[in-house]
């Protein structure tokens, strides 16, 4: 999931300074209206070492009226407060109605520490998350807004971080020695970070994954995040009783960069490697799918993509190699009537394959958070829930030892109109494209954001996406082909 | 939790008949509003072997009607499931919207019998109902009505029904060994099933515990609370949007006898008795209070009770034995404008003991399900998922080893009477009797009924309520320094 925070993201000074003049304002507006309301906001800054989240605070506190926030940090326990069970640190600390409390250091701390220290085992850690998603449901239903910020840094930006602050005399002291030591648990420490995400990150208090390596980035990027989610908060008002949605929208969605730009379009095959490899691994597809029947594991795969992005050509590539007895092929359209009447996951839960077996989804479960929110036909909260929900149906899945691809076929905009315009004077392909492919190609971006939003709040250690170069149908059908033999050839 | 099913109810033959009479009527009705609607029925039966779970399934499909109900028994996996994830064969068997689905078995029950079997640890087990808390909120998001029953007998009264079974060369063959082997675990499946209950036990998906004894008051207790939270879901429509919530009142509150009623208030000390007993036990009190401070052992005592019941003498009579430096009274009265600007819970929080000391409240957190509830100052969603949110403040306090004291001080109304009398007449207890006392006596049977189902859901291992008979001042007095010596020795 932190793929999507590591896209090289800038904001230059100038756009920084008229951006930060207009956020100031709104910002501040926003903040003398929550005054007269009941919400409690309870703001969450989380993340990498070095990742400039102090400074962030800063930031906050010189924009919002300092009357009205109150920032907390957790660093060791006091003797009081060891004294007393964990949590009441935290209840002193809650920002009462009205009031914004900033959290840096939280509940998350030391549960996710302890992890990557091994100090507590997973099922520890598991039960740690639970608390805290009870703990913050709890607050939500009593009328919070939660905002909740994990900041992100790559391995080599941690590092030059550190460096540049232990060459500056004024923030040489800031770099501790357990710093340099969490910079060498920095793998352990993205994976706890990563479990402890996914398991806490609900519709109702959503976590925001910010990329932190340029400051003014990140920085703009946290008071947009926070003014939209007050604002949306505000908008609902009517008090403590409906339950808070924060946005998931910080800014315009054409205007950001998203975890798709990162894929590298211009990979091609020429049609000599294309049947060499295609023959290659369809062969091992081939003896993995019997494999994986002899010792009983089973295989989900799902393909999404933009429309005319070839799913059902590469799917033929994949069904060719196995066994017709081995797969099965699910197309997922419209819900039937009796689908329509049960949970929106009801449908996929049937269709899971037996022992040994395959199912492939065209098109899957994550229609929830992308045609389904697009169009509107489920509503925010429900969308919005979604990814707690589906990350919890594909760990189920994964604990059961099910291996369990998800595609995602990139192509660019520019790609899709060529084959949208190829489809319609070719006489046998006509039939493929309608009038929906062109409505949808006008909701690009909205779609886009989308995307990107599903691929950072779904992509797990046990279930990640694989986002596929499209533009040439022949280097895609290869690349899923080689991912497809690498998972199970990991799992057999 | 258990001791609010042990109390003798038992319905006539008459009676039985002429409820039943009305109730087919009301719940074939309430069964043919809810096929237009959009709501799925869950409804859970579990509990103790050999409580007549099946017969009451029996009855229920001859109340409703055929066509709109499925039931499900959770038996042997089959192969097909085994294969698939554990939820896999729930999904399968969920009714679709506008049908009941009943489940015979669900899934409790084999994290239940792995606990009580010791195949998993207490903390695979307390995922287990994480994870079971997870769906059933998904399924109560997306709009199912979920109510769930849990049958309880005591060890005699199982014992009792086992050789009844065994008796009948009808239903010989219906008692397999292996639920013989449950009976000797009968003391671990009790603690097992209070543990399920009470991490499930949310305002959502409230719990309801039958007492199972006699065949006529389960079913028509059953169809009962079947029947008020159709009704209720009924009532509220509106799609699938709204969560559901439960009735959890099937009788009228003063037709029922409660756990209270069973506090046996002839109970008496001599002068001569009490003043002994005074001594020895304040005295042993004196010495295992600062044995506690010596241990760090902190002590969290809170006293509910009918208004001139006697907490505060009560009270004095604990503080009398203590160093003053030991402990802390809170009274708990109306909230401050500060406790009212956050989470009902803060202000209990807040005055938690630091290591070795002891803080007593002289009315506690349960004003949320008692005076907030009767009171209507907390709305029905509110106060009831606060069972959940109590038991798992006080689990928190537990973890930590506090010693937890919950007394609930039960006097007669005619006592209360008669002592308000009193204060009307004594001068220098005149200020002590207001038009409020007056007002809440008139309420005295809703408080009952919340009283009632306060100790139900919230008498836990680890914070069990005593009831304190308190018509004689002086022998409650000595229950409950008796009570607080044993805690605190077990504790040290």
């Amino acid at each position: 999931m932190f793929e999507a925070a590591e896209l090289g993201r800038k904001v230059s000074k100038e756009d920084y300074a008229a951006a930060v003049l207009k956020l100031r304002a709104e910002l501040l507006q926003a903040h003398f209206a929550l005054k007269d309301t009941k919400i409690p906001v309870v703001m969450i800054v989380s993340g990498a070492e070095a990742a400039g989240k102090g400074a962030v605070i800063h930031r906050l506190n010189e924009w919002l009226d300092p009357r009205g926030v109150d920032t907390h940090s957790f660093w060791r326990s006091s003797e009081e407060e060891a004294e007393r069970p964990d949590y009441w640190r935290f209840w002193r600390a809650l920002p009462r109605r009205g009031r914004i409390g900033i959290f840096f250091g939280s509940w998350y701390s030391q549960p996710i520490l302890a992890r990557v220290h091994r100090k507590i085992k997973s099922g520890q850690f598991d039960q740690a998350m639970d608390r805290i998603a009870f703990f913050e449901r709890m607050l939500v239903d009593d009328g919070a807004l939660i905002v909740k910020f994990w900041y992100h840094l790559s391995r080599k930006q941690q590092r030059k971080r550190l460096e540049e602050l232990e060459a500056d005399p004024n923030t040489r002291g800031q770099v501790l020695p357990v710093d340099w030591r969490h910079y060498k648990l920095y793998h352990r420490f993205l994976a706890v970070g990563e479990a402890a995400i996914r398991r806490t990150d609900a519709g109702h208090a959503p976590w925001h994954l910010v990329e932190a390596a340029d400051r003014r980035y990140r920085e703009l990027t946290t008071g947009q995040v926070l003014l939209a989610a007050l604002r949306e908060r505000l908008g609902q008002t009517g008090g403590a009783a409906s339950p808070a949605r924060a946005a998931r929208k910080p800014a315009p969605a054409k205007a950001r960069v998203t975890i798709l730009d990162r894929v590298d379009l211009k990979q091609r095959l020429t049609a000599q490697d294309y049947a060499k490899q295609l023959e290659r691994f369809q062969g091992k597809l081939t003896r993995l799918a019997w494999a994986a029947y002899a010792k009983k594991v089973s295989t989900v795969a799902l393909f999404e993509g933009w429309d005319a992005a070839g799913k059902g050509s590469a799917i033929r590539r994949v069904t060719q190699a196995i066994d017709p007895r081995l797969y099965r092929i699910v197309p997922i359209a419209a819900p039937t009537d009796e689908e329509r009447a049960h949970h929106y996951l009801w449908r996929f839960w049937r269709h899971l394959p037996r022992a040994g077996m395959t199912t492939i989804y065209d098109r899957s479960w994550y229609g929830r958070v992308l045609v389904e929110r697009v169009e509107g036909f489920a509503r925010e909260d429900e969308w919005s829930r979604a990814y707690l929900e589906l990350n919890d149906f594909e760990e189920q899945l994964s604990q059961h030892g099910i291996a369990l691809l998800k595609f995602w076929i990139q192509i660019s905009k520019e790609e899709q109109l060529r084959r949208f315009k190829e489809r319609q004077t070719v006489p046998f392909k006509q039939y493929k494209i309608t009038d929906e492919d062109w409505r949808n190609r006008g909701k690009w971006d909205a779609y886009k954001a989308a995307v990107n939003d599903m691929v950072t709040h779904t992509s797990t250690t046990f279930a990640p996406w694989t986002l596929v170069a499209g533009n040439d149908k022949k280097f895609a059908r290869v690349q899923i082909l080689r991912t497809w033999c690498e998972r199970l050839e990991a799992l057999l």
